[in-house]
C-alpha cells in the first residue's frame, strides 16, 4: 500500500542521461525515464503494452520525442501512445503505456504516481539548496532492503542520535535532551527546536573559528512530508548573538534534503544531500561533511535492516509506543489518512 | 500447469554417460537417467519411495540393470520396482518409484511424462538433422529463468528479428516484411514463407559464392509442436533457379532443431542445434554458425528475462494482441486444449 | 510447529563471550545471550519491545546486569524488564522483552523456550563427557538448510551407515545387520545393541593394540530425546572379556553428544562432540576422530539437503515405511504427542 497522489523523487538529474534510457522501479512499478528533444525528462511505465517487454531495453528516436520497444518494434510518443507497430496496418487505440507527470527541479527528478490531473508542481518540496550558488553538497544515494516507513520512523526520531551515532551526528547530551515541538499538518509534520547557550556539536564546531569553550545557540526546523521527504534547516551561531530567527545570517547552517522513494514493500531508494553555507570554496570540507553523513546513514541502515528481519520473523509484533515516538506516530497517521482517502476514491 | 502426455527432450545423449547417473528436473519432477546393460536409457523419478532421497546420489548395479539408493540401500530394477531393502524380509509391493518411457533418437533423449500407455514414439518430432552425415551442427543448451511459454512466444514471432537481432539473425527488411502463412494443426502450428528475388541474409550470404549483388529466393518451413519443439527448414538459392520446393538441391539450407523443456513454472531448459548442409568439411564454419545462434539466443534471453520480471511485478498484466501474434496465439490455444483435455481425464 | 516446553542447546559456552553479546535464532525466535556480572548466561528475546530493534546490536551495562538497546537507548535488566528509557519520565509497565531460562552445563548453553514455570534443569540430558577429565572431544557445529526432523530421522537410522558412510563410520557388515532393540519412553527412544564376537570397526580398530585378526564384543546405548538430543554410549572390548555391561572398564569407548536445534522450519543448528576415553594424551587422535565424524556428517548433510529439495518440489510426498524406520517413527510419534499437548494447553 503506497500513496499514489504524490510526488516521488525518481532520481538525481544526472541519472537520466542526455541520450539514453534509465529504469527505476517506484512503488512496485517499473518506470523508464529519458530526455526528449528539449531535454525534458519523460517517464513512462517501463512495460510495453504489447507483451510486457522493458522499454528501457529499447531506444529513443526523433531526438528523444519517441521511444521504440526493441522487442517487437512498437513506437511510442512521449504521452505513451503507440504510434507505430511493424506489420500492422492499424494501431489499436488502446495500445498505449501509462505516462507519468515529471518535474525536474533543483537536481532532483520528481514523478507523480497518481492521477495526472492532480499533479500540482506547487506540491513539490523546495530543495533549492541542492543547487544554490551559496550552498554546497554532494549527491547521496543508498538502497535499503526495508519498508520505507521504518526509515521514516528513524528520520523522525532524534532520541536515537546519541545511541546509534555517538561518534558521527550524535551531538551533545544537553541538546539531545530537548524534545522538539511537533506540529502536524495536512502533508506531514513539522518539528522545531531552539536550544540557547549550549555546546557546539562536534561535527560542525571544527569548521567555526569560535573561541575555545564558546557556547552557541542551536536551531532546527524539520519538515517531513509525504511520501517521505525531509527538509532540514539546522545550524548554530555564537550564543546570544541572535534571537530565534531574528538574526541567523552569519551562522554555520545546514540545509538537509532527503527523500525516501519506496521501490517495493521491502525495498527503498534513499536520496540525500546535506548542504552547508560555510567554507564553500573548500571542496574537501564538503566531501568531509558528506562522508560523515554517509557513515551515519550506514549505521542507520544496519540497525533498520536488522529491525526488518525481526519483523519478518514475527509479522504480528506490536510496538510499545514511547513519548519519543510522537513525531513518527503523527506522520504515520498522515500517511494512513492519504491511503484511506485513496482507497475510497481510487486513483484512475 | 504442464502437458503430461507429451514427449519432452530430457537432454543430449552425451549427458547420460555410459556409466553413471544424470539428474534433471522436468515439469517440476526430478528425474534420474542412466544406461542399462544394453546402453538403453532408463528414467525414473529421482526420489526414493522410502524417504525421498535422490536416487541420482546412488549407484547403478548389475551393469546398469538396477539402481541402488545410497541413503538406505533400497535396490530398484529398471521398471522402478523395489527389489531389495536391507534388513527387510519382505518388500512392500507398493515400494516402487515411477518409471517414464524414454526414447533416444538423433542425439536427443526424449521422455514421456504422462500415461505410459499413450507413449507413442511416432509422436516424436523428427530431428534427423542433428546426426545426419550430410549435415553439421553443434550441441546447444541454455537455461532460462522464465516460464517456457514466453520463449515459445519468442520463437513463434518473426517481427522481433530486425529489432532484437539487427546484427545477428535479423535478416533483410523486405524479407522481414513478408508475414508467413500460419496453419494450426492438432499438435501445434506450421508457418510457411517463400520470398522470391530478395537479398540474401548476411549470416548466410558469406558462405555462398554468388556473384556480387545476386538476389535469391528464400524459404522457411517452421513446425512448432507441443510441448515446445521447433523444426525449422530454411534456406536460399539463386533467384529464379527453382520454384517453390521443386528444386532445392543446390541451395544453402539450415535445419534448426530446438526444444523447450519446462523445469519449473519459472525456469526452462532450452536445447538446440542449427544444422547446415554446406561447407560441411569446415568445422570452423559450423562453429561460427553456432556462435551466431548462441549470440542471438542470448539477446532473446536478456529481453525475455526482463519481461518475466515485469510480469512478476504485476501478474495481472494483460497483453495487447497485434497481428504479428497470430502464430503464438494459435500455439497457446493448442496448449490450452491439451491442458483442458488432461484436466478432464487426468493422467493416471 | 516446534515443541516449546523443552531445553534446546543454544550454543557452545565459548560462543557467549565474557564481555559481549551473542545472537542466535531458535525455533523462529531471535535470542540474545550474554553473561551477567557473575558470568551467568542471560537470554532475552533479541527484539526491543519499543520498535523491534535487535538488542544484540546494543551493549551490556553494569558489568552485564543490564542490556541497553542502542537504537533508542532503552535499558533492560536481566529479567527483560525495561528499567530506563531516555526522555521518558514513566516507563510503561508492559515495556519488557521475554526472558528465557538458561542453564550452562558441560560446555553447552541450554535454553527453555516454553513456560518458565516448567523449566526443570533435571530434564537436561547429561552431556558430562564434553568436559570430563578422562574424556576428550572437540567442539562441533554444522548448519543445515533442512527441517530438523529429517536430521533426527537420519540419526535414528543405522541402516544408512554402510551405504552413505562406507569409508567413514559405516562399520562392518555383520554389525550393521543386527537391528538394535528400540524402546520408546516419555521423552524419546532408547536403542540398545550388543554384538558379541564381531570385527572391530575400522575407525576405532586402529587405536587398539589388539592382536591381528582379534575379534571384539561391541555395544551401543543410544538415547534420543526431545527436541533432538542424542547421547550415544558405544565401544568395543576384546571378544569374551566381559559380559553385557558387567565389565567395560578397559574398553575403547565413545560418548557422543549431539543436539539438533531448529532455527526455522527449514534450517537447523547442529552441535556435536564425540568424546573418547583412550589415548587422551594425544591431541592428534582427538583431532582425527573429530575429522572423521565431520566428514561423515557432511555426507549426511549432502544427502539430507537433496532430500529436502525433493520434498519442497512435492510437499504431498508420503513415505513408504520400512522396518528400519521403527526408531524414527517412534520418535516422531513422541514429538507429535508433545505438540498435541501444547496445542491443547498453549504455552503462555
Amino acid at each position: 500500500m503506497f500513496i499514489e497522489n504524490c510526488w516521488y523523487v525518481a532520481g538525481w538529474d544526472k541519472e537520466v542521461p542526455a541520450d539514453g534510457l534509465f529504469s527505476r522501479t517506484i512503488i512496485n512499478r517499473p518506470l523508464v525515464f529519458w530526455r526528449d528533444r528539449n531535454g525534458q525528462v519523460v517517464a513512462l511505465l517501463d512495460r510495453c503494452c504489447h507483451r510486457a517487454a522493458r522499454l528501457s531495453m529499447g531506444r529513443t528516436e526523433q531526438g528523444g520525442d519517441q521511444i521504440r520497444c526493441m522487442y517487437h518494434g512498437l513506437l511510442y510518443d512521449r504521452s505513451g501512445q503507440c504510434i507505430g507497430a511493424p506489420a500492422q496496418t492499424r494501431i489499436p487505440p488502446n495500445a498505449k503505456v501509462r505516462a507519468f507527470p515529471v518535474v525536474e527541479r533543483h537536481r532532483w527528478i520528481w514523478v507523480w504516481m497518481g492521477d495526472p490531473a492532480l499533479a500540482d508542481p506547487a506540491l513539490i518540496p523546495d530543495t533549492q539548496w541542492l543547487d544554490h550558488p551559496q550552498w554546497r553538497s554532494l549527491d547521496g544515494y543508498l538502497h535499503y532492503d526495508v519498508n520505507y516507513l521504518l526509515i521514516a520512523d528513524n528520520l523522525l526520531d532524534f532520541s536515537h542520535l546519541p545511541f546509534l551515532h555517538p561518534t558521527t551526528v550524535g551531538g551533545s547530551t544537553d541538546y539531545a535532551a530537548v524534545l522538539p515541538k511537533v506540529e502536524r499538518n495536512q502533508r506531514g509534520v513539522r518539528l522545531t527546536k531552539w536550544v540557547a547557550n549550549t555546546q557546539p556539536p562536534e561535527y560542525s564546531a571544527k569548521y567555526a573559528n569560535y573561541p575555545e569553550g564558546a557556547r552557541v545557540d542551536r536551531w532546527m526546523y524539520y519538515d517531513f512530508v509525504v511520501p517521505g521527504v525531509l527538509l532540514m534547516d539546522s545550524g548554530m551561531m555564537p550564543a546570544g548573538t541572535g534571537g530565534q530567527d531574528s538574526h541567523r545570517e552569519d551562522a554555520l547552517a545546514f540545509r538537509g534534503c532527503q527523500a525516501l522513494t519506496p521501490e517495493t514493500e521491502t525495498s527503498t531508494h534513499y536520496f540525500f544531500g546535506h548542504a552547508h553555507n560555510f567554507l564553500i570554496d573548500r571542496p574537501e570540507v564538503t566531501r568531509e561533511i558528506h562522508a560523515g553523513i554517509v557513515k551515519a546513514f550506514n549505521e542507520d541502515r544496519a540497525m533498520i535492516t536488522a529491525q526488518q528481519h525481526n519483523l519478518a520473523l514475527d509479522p504480528g509484533f506490536t510496538m510499545t509506543p514511547l513519548s519519543v515516538d510522537t513525531a513518527l506516530s503523527q506522520f504515520r497517521w498522515v500517511v494512513a489518512q492519504f491511503l484511506k482517502k485513496e482507497s475510497v476514491a481510487p486513483v484512475p
